[in-house]
């Protein structure tokens, strides 16, 4: 997974049926790189989430084949420390 | 999700029997890569496109085996805001 | 999908035994990387093909195990201009 | 596989349902990459460890929607040495 | 797939249960980047080899769970040659 903070949100009109109902927020990673994932958990602007990518999540949706790459699976607690 | 500018289109006259019918477009990433992409909206020159990549983008198709790992799944809204 | 011209060939007489028969070639991407792609269309050195990539390559073959993950599945025709 | 060092943990107290229990280490790649991986194996910060990455990764839950793209699967032994 | 040189062998006293018996040999690929690929040929220091990533990777082993992310899948000839 990749740790990224959401910054921004974006929307699609037109777009393909098979999309799941639901926020597609962009997020910038720690290299500063861009994408966008979805949220299912109604993250907000300047919150640092985990990401997961590929058909790991997709796999969330029960639908078989909703067309997600990338989605965010927690939102990261700020006391986050050294492994033990 | 990546966020792309479609910027071509590409024709293929000897290709693979798999290969859905329809058009391949020439895309741009914000980091300025460039990707060949299904598309089944119909989208323009110059249009900022959602795209989805790897074994999601293939199982958009009913037929199990499309070689296709890059798919236009929606066309974005040009009012797209901060996050909530 | 990417973009690529035929580089070279590649031979491996020693290899596993699930390897489909057929041609590896070496293709050069537009950033420069090299691959190697299975063939399935007899392409020329300096040909422009299309590749897919990952498990979506693999699906081509009726072999369920095709170690594969990249796939030629087009050659690209000269006269490719901008999107609609 | 890549080879990286653990280098912290993370907590996410709000998270989907789908998460397996157990620990989120943060490891850093031999380019300097920072990921999120799951642990199953207890791993200690700066222990040198084995990641495998994508779907996967997810396979080695028994629950088929994990939603784990990044698992440690081994601690390298210090001794480590040439190819026969 | 990529082209690799075989440049050392690891070891991992404790991993989880799923790996399949075998090497672990690091590879360097062209771009100097190093992986860990399983290795089921019996490779040599300094070969020449041709490495299979992600999923594909992991369906060469018959149990449906092996966290193997990168394969080598054939040891490249000498004399490989231009595209016909």
């Amino acid at each position: 997974m990749i740790r990224a903070r959401v910054s921004g949100r974006l929307w699609s009109s037109r777009h393909i049926g098979t999309i799941p109902t639901g926020a597609l927020l962009e997020v910038e990673t720690e290299t500063g790189a861009k994408l966008i994932a979805f949220d299912p958990l109604g993250c907000a602007e300047g919150e640092q989430v985990l990401i997961t990518q590929g058909s790991v999540a997709a796999s969330y949706f029960p639908e078989k084949t909703a067309p997600i790459d990338a989605l965010i699976i927690g939102s990261i607690d700020q006391q986050t420390s050294k492994a033990k």
